[in-house]
């Protein structure tokens, strides 16, 4: 390594351990002294957008200058409505019930001594991620309010506006009384950082990568501390030979084109062979209304055509392409095992639904689906953590282990067993 | 890769293929099927038992040619306790509660449609093993009854009997009219095997290694797939200024000696300054009588020698050592929160205890030591899936996500949402 990365490497390396030594206090603090960081940074926040905006204003600038797409640039800007939204999170997740602390279960031992099973913090969280400023505000009060201490690293982009953001974070914890090492930014954008960040295995306990999917595989195929991805969802409607026509056209309207951006927007529409010729044509002028493009298979195709709908050729790779946009592809199936198994094979396990009257043909599908969030006549629009009723996310999971689906205050916890006894040995 | 290496790439990658597609069935059969596989395997082991011993004689025989340790030869050993306790491990497994289907929580969504949390497997969980044939069954039954499909790569040492054993079980799934590849083993111990295997996240979703630090070590660095971990214990006992000197000895015999080579036993003891004079020569001595090798700190030392009792100098690296044999470390505290500081800088994270009589230190004891397990006078000896409850254990996770401390049948589960409404969509 030159003398430049082991200097990031020491410096990365003792902002871990400062996370790790501040996560050990604020593992056992009470709510309230964590509620008051929350709702100060708040009132930081409004008190200071002057200056918040004058260092997003740098970022922009740099931004433009290097060239960044039309996008990027919005996703970097700080506006006002931007941080009424960081405020109104704050004090919402200030509302909201400690997750510390709870007793999970208790076993009474045959030798009379009891094993209580209590939700603890998971430790110190890295936040790996690109370049939305209000990711560190956001992801910075959801560690805090779970107890956790946390590690951030933003895009270099959004450098000036998240320094600003994190001195802001200091401060709230600071008047608190809380270690205000508990939440700490990375103060370079060098990638050897988070080359270093991702192997301190005694000091990180679990990374959280935000942003796109080059970015969650690579943190994921280079850390070494477990890591929990949020990658992004090919979402599939099905609508069953038992189906009612009208639910069907509302629901797939809605999944695809109330917000076609996101990971719960649904990418492919399944539509059962017996009611193709009925339905298919109905829900294909709704989603035509709306602006869709139709990508079919020929049977389907087939359909649409007579009816005197426009469509395109699906082809195969379209069955898994997240379009995130006003396309959706279509496919005529035989049965609801057809239907499942594409599903399965084709998906991303995000969330599916069914459209059906037929309560068999749900619970087989509701079963079946290997996803963490399938529905029946719903929309998958529903999935996030607000909707849950989780009251916070720090994002939607497509892992198995630990967290599955929206991820709120509970999901950035473990737990631990505390045992207690008169002087119980074993034999 | 060489052809021979390509060969292994495909030959595990469709073991993986068909592990997958096994799980989907496996994950909705029901419980009395996966119990009558579980229980035809008991009566296959008890009626093969020549057959097994005989496969099981052949990979001795290459042991003790390849020049293996007697330690190593008797973990390879399938004598009849060892086949016995498989079958009544089998027949223990059968007999609980199936952990998969269980509604875990129900949110009522204010647009009237229920979100519901169920408890779901995993889907395939790949075990890697060293040397003991008996982790081939033990494995597999815990798999098999939370619904996952698995595959199981164990050591080359143990390869015949391996082999024969997941013969048995392949016979039983069939019999039992489930999908024979819903646990399959890895027919080569070439270590291109293994690469392949750690890569193929479409496929597998848990990689558990079970074994010695070296190989857990290996599978976490070189797996892309989520790895649970079980690292071994450094494990400490603190005696309190309020501990009885009684139970304070009995407790501390019991965690060093009762079973010196597992990871709950414990391998440092710290004595508050306080009690040192009268507590310590009381413990040691109990301990020498166990035949107990005593490394202690100046203060502890000088106390030791005072009262006539022989111990060693510790090194600062004792602290963090595991000795899995009967040798303990000893160090002298002046207050809780040193001895706390201690075992969350030189612990594992595993099992610690404090022997005290005032609830007030026991409590801040329990809160403040970061571990899977905190006991308060009783012995660490006790963290273990059987004894804690859980009916059955696949080993002692030392991570902090998904699962930490006993693996039960619970912990080998994932879950899902089902979402139930009547054409709800998201405005």
């Amino acid at each position: 390594m030159s003398t430049e990365a082991t200097d990031i490497a020491t410096l990365v390396k003792n902002i871990a351990l400062e996370a790790r030594a501040a996560s050990l206090t604020l593992a056992n603090v009470p709510s309230e002294q964590k509620n008051r960081a929350i709702l100060r940074l708040a009132e930081l926040i409004e008190e200071n957008v002057p200056f918040l905006q004058s260092e997003n204003t740098k970022d922009l600038a740099a931004g433009e200058t290097a060239g960044l797409t039309g996008a990027m640039l919005n996703r970097l800007q700080l506006n006002e409505k931007r941080i009424a939204g960081m405020v109104e999170g704050a004090r919402q997740v200030a509302a909201l019930p400690d997750p510390v602390g709870e007793s999970l279960d208790t076993y009474k031992h045959p030798q009379d001594f009891t094993i209580e099973k209590v939700r603890v913090p998971i430790g110190v969280i890295g936040i790996i991620y690109e370049s939305r400023p209000n990711v560190t505000v956001d992801c910075a009060i959801l560690c805090l309010k779970s107890g956790n201490a946390s590690i951030l690293r933003g895009g270099k982009e959004a450098f000036h506006t998240n320094t600003a953001l994190a001195a802001l974070v200091s401060r709230a914890l600071e008047e608190a009384g809380l270690p205000s090492k508990a939440v700490q930014f990375i103060p370079t954008t060098d990638r050897a950082a988070l080359n270093t960040l991702l192997k301190l295995n005694e000091q990180i306990q679990c990374i959280i990568p935000r942003g796109g999917e080059g970015l969650i595989r690579f943190v994921s195929e280079n850390s070494t501390i477990p890591v929990i991805k949020h990658y992004d969802g090919i979402c599939t409607l099905y609508v069953d030979k038992a189906a009612d026509a009208a639910m069907a056209e509302s629901i797939v309207v809605n999944a695809k084109t109330q917000y076609p951006s996101v990971c719960n927007a649904a990418e492919n529409l399944l539509v059962h062979r017996e009611v193709l010729a009925f339905h298919l044509p109905q829900i294909a002028r709704g989603l035509v209304a709306k602006g869709v493009t139709l990508k079919a298979d020929p049977e389907a195709a087939a359909t649409l055509e007579a009816a005197g709908i426009d469509c395109e050729p699906a082809t195969e790779e379209d069955w898994s392409t997240e379009y995130l946009d006003l396309t959706i592809s279509i496919k005529v199936v035989g049965s609801n095992e057809e239907a499942m198994s594409f599903i399965n094979k084709y998906g991303s396990s995000h969330s599916d639904a069914i459209i059906t009257a037929d309560p068999e043909t749900a619970a087989e599908f509701l079963n079946g689906v290997d996803s963490s969030t399938v529905y029946w006549n719903v929309s998958t629009r529903f999935t996030d953590g607000f909707e849950f009723g989780l009251g916070a996310e720090i994002g939607i999971s497509t892992d198995r282990l630990h967290a599955r689906g929206p991820m709120g205050l509970r999901e950035l916890c473990s737990y631990k067993y505390k045992v207690v006894g008169n002087g119980q040995i074993r034999s």
